[in-house]
């Protein structure tokens, strides 16, 4: 059988989930792999997850007053070097352009790993008065850090992302700004993704580069293993002391503005990925599929049966359904597999049996389930089975992350937890020490300190210290 | 007064027609300089023409079987010198990537300033049958180009572009889709962005590098400069022997490919404001702007005008306009202005005695006409007005064109209309000879051959030998 066979092609998740993930990246043509070190190509369905996940930020960025913009790509190495944290993590992983044409520069450029430089040297040139406050831009565009290894969306030396930079009048303002975007993203990945997470704070030692606070959401992916989502950064004053951004308050005295930045990436593909896929390759969640429904002929050389296909295809596409017809001349049993791989979330057949008794069949990607529905007016209850999809799709995550979570008291139950990919939940002192030693001889580092938990101990499990917060620690894509 | 004030600010067009369009991109706050040489920073208005322009295209390359995809940014040195005549075009304004982090590369990379050659190397890995053709790929990014001027736009290091690149089984196929890609973009610049445009061809010296025949859409801007505003290119199979992309066809032969590729770029938002503005500012097109109305409450302090503004607001947006209602404190002067400024094609005005009366005041922005409506249930009317609209910027534009195109039937003919900008046609004898001529002793260079047009004479008015096509020279942005 020709599904078989093209099922047989992916590696079992059991069996290497890392060949596994590879196999559902290539096999469901998400990416292909390029001769340009570190990059990868996104084929038109991978490109397509990208565009709805794009559309579900951009439309609540814009809900929220943010404007998109596009920024230079290149940034010159002065400007780079403006604030010093920021130079000092990010330089050691930039691309150089150092000719135009044949002409060697004056100064060399980066390609932008981030903008937070080209938002404040814009910021510095417009931003004046307390009218002017606060700016709330964004924008989508690829980044370039010069990575050594290679993973189809998560970990490429281009990749897509977008990123938010806001300036404000008040320090009040901004946090909240950060807040704010991290519940966005948060909203997102648990509504529209079905990706449960987990908001909090990093540690000094994980926060980005020249930030004073930065918010994560947290994702546990199959294997166990956390995805760092999306993350929003609290900057304070600092970058806009370092690029000299100042505006006249309503006292009419000059201030300094304070600034975030935020972004998701094309990381939370790969999320998708591992968090949802099983071993006959990719399943989507409903909310963002972009084609919800895939509608397959049974019999099609029969007459009729095609006609009937498009006449369903076309009323669940009038209820707003995402629907595409498969009338090619493959077997339905290839089509399944087809499918099945590329995880369109329900797949409806019909064939001359269907027909004659007014129903049809629709089969969830998740759990196979089939429920037999009249032909006519039944896209209400499709809708409802989608819904259950989405449902089912966040439970299961959310119950392999709970599976998956340990509280830790002692060093000893850290070490024995962690023979295994999980979370561990533990008090923290808040010395970096601890989190260097748990590094080095654990091999897990900290993930978040999540919002609203309560306390776990006293005391820090690592060097007995007064514990002053909870943390997640794991081991992290 | 606050609007004449502002207004003040552009320099006439009749003046200097240059600085009046700069002051046009910086005011309408379209662009930014920044600190980035070459670059400008899309604004969010100026983003936002963008978005609105590239939401028109990319909804017409889908309904034509085209898919998205992304490609690196970056292209290896060997890559790009796959094709001769293509490496020899574009390596002289190439920028060149030589460092990633600390090390050198082994071999230095450019950033694309197309992606003819990545997009080649992706088809030799994922076509091999004649079931994988036609292969119809698009990608929306942006592209590099090491230009010695900067104008907004116009002529930037960095610009926004799409680039199709298409492959197909036969010449024919792939002739059809240059063809057919020329059609869409003259449709959306007519259409949509009330852009007359002449559809032709380019001679050799003017085609693009690698290129078997180029196709283009030539605009004449206010000033008689011509825009050539998208080009549509035939490659044969030079790229594929080039690349050595081969497919086994229907009777079971190893055959190779044909290939096309097509773009526009940001430079159209540079044609829009050529084409429509005026000394108050830009004039946007009503199909293609981002905001189509703003409704702005005269005596706004009086109850109920705002509520009023508001509510009609809202009744135009449930009919699928664009509307915005300006209820700031700022006078109304400034505000016609400012929405002058930005082209805002209809303004609506509605104060205490509007109230009374049931009425409101729409303004057009092309010409000023005042229209005097009925709150109630003119959102029909509303929609006239703009097409109305629409109709007078293109028949405007054309006008324009007609008045500066002259048909010369010898050299000093020529010599004599290229004393303004204009479009000159004549016959032509196809000698590159006469063409580098023109272009040494006029200072003008052929536009395009334009699709059936009669012939003007039966010889070449350059060099008097047999003409073989009718053609267009004039001055280019």
């Amino acid at each position: 059988m020709a599904d078989k066979k093209f099922v047989e092609q992916i590696t079992s998740m059991e069996e290497d989930f890392t060949k596994w993930y590879t196999d559902v990246c290539l096999k469901a043509e998400l990416v292909s792999y390029s001769n340009v070190a570190g990059c990868v190509i996104f084929r038109p369905y991978g490109y397509a997850l990208w565009e709805a996940i794009r559309a579900e930020f951009d439309r609540r960025f814009k809900e929220t007053g943010h404007q998109n913009v596009y920024m230079p790509m290149f940034i010159p190495e002065s400007l780079l070097q403006k604030e010093k944290d920021h130079i000092e993590g990010f330089a050691p992983e930039v691309a150089w352009v150092t000719h135009g044409g044949t002409e060697e520069l004056t100064e060399r450029m980066c390609v932008r790993p981030t903008s937070e430089t080209l938002f404040c040297d814009h910021y510095k040139n417009i931003v004046h008065s307390w009218r002017d406050l606060p700016q709330l831009l964004n924008q989508w565009c690829s980044v370039v850090r010069w990575e050594k290894t290679t993973r189809p969306f998560l970990r490429t030396r281009e990749f897509l992302w977008q990123e938010g930079h806001t300036l404000h009048a008040t320090a009040e303002e901004a946090v909240e700004e950060t807040e704010r975007m991290l519940n966005i993203y948060a909203d997102v990945c648990e509504n529209v993704l079905a990706m449960p997470v987990i908001k909090g704070k990093k540690t000094d030692k994980e926060k980005f580069a020249g930030a004073e606070a930065t918010y994560t959401i947290e994702a546990m992916m199959h294997d166990g293993k956390a995805l760092q989502s999306g993350t929003s950064h609290y900057f304070g004053d600092g970058f806009a002391k370092a690029f000299d951004i100042t505006f006249t308050d309503k006292n009419n005295k000059l201030s300094t503005p304070f600034e975030t930045s935020w972004g998701v990436s094309t990381r939370l593909i790969g999320g998708l990925i591992m968090t949802h896929g099983d071993d006959s390759g990719l399943v989507l969640p409903p909310r963002m599929a972009p084609t919800q429904i895939v509608v397959i002929p049974i019999a099609a050389h029969k007459g009729g049966v095609i006609e009937k296909a498009n006449e369903l295809a076309e009323s669940l596409k009038a209820a707003g359904l995402r629907v595409a017809v498969d009338a090619s001349d493959n077997s339905p049993g290839w089509k399944f597999a087809e499918y099945e791989m590329k995880g369109y979330p329900m797949r409806i057949e019909i064939g001359p049996r269907d027909i004659e008794n007014g129903t049809f069949v629709a089969v969830a990607r998740d759990n196979r389930e089939k429920t037999i529905l009249p032909i006519e007016g039944s896209a209400g209850k499709v809708k409802e089975l989608l819904d259950a999809i989405h449902d089912r799709l966040y439970k299961k995550a959310l119950e392999n992350r709970e599976r998956h979570t340990h509280t830790a008291h002692t060093f000893e139950e850290i070490r024995e937890f962690a023979k295994e990919n999980c979370f561990i939940r533990t008090a923290w002192c808040g010395d970096e020490a601890c989190e260097d030693r748990l590094k080095e001889e654990v091999g897990v580092t900290s993930r978040c300190m999540p919002f609203g938990e309560a306390p776990v101990d006293d005391v820090c499990p690592v060097c007995g210290k007064k514990s002053v917060t909870t943390i997640f620690w794991g081991k992290a894509y």
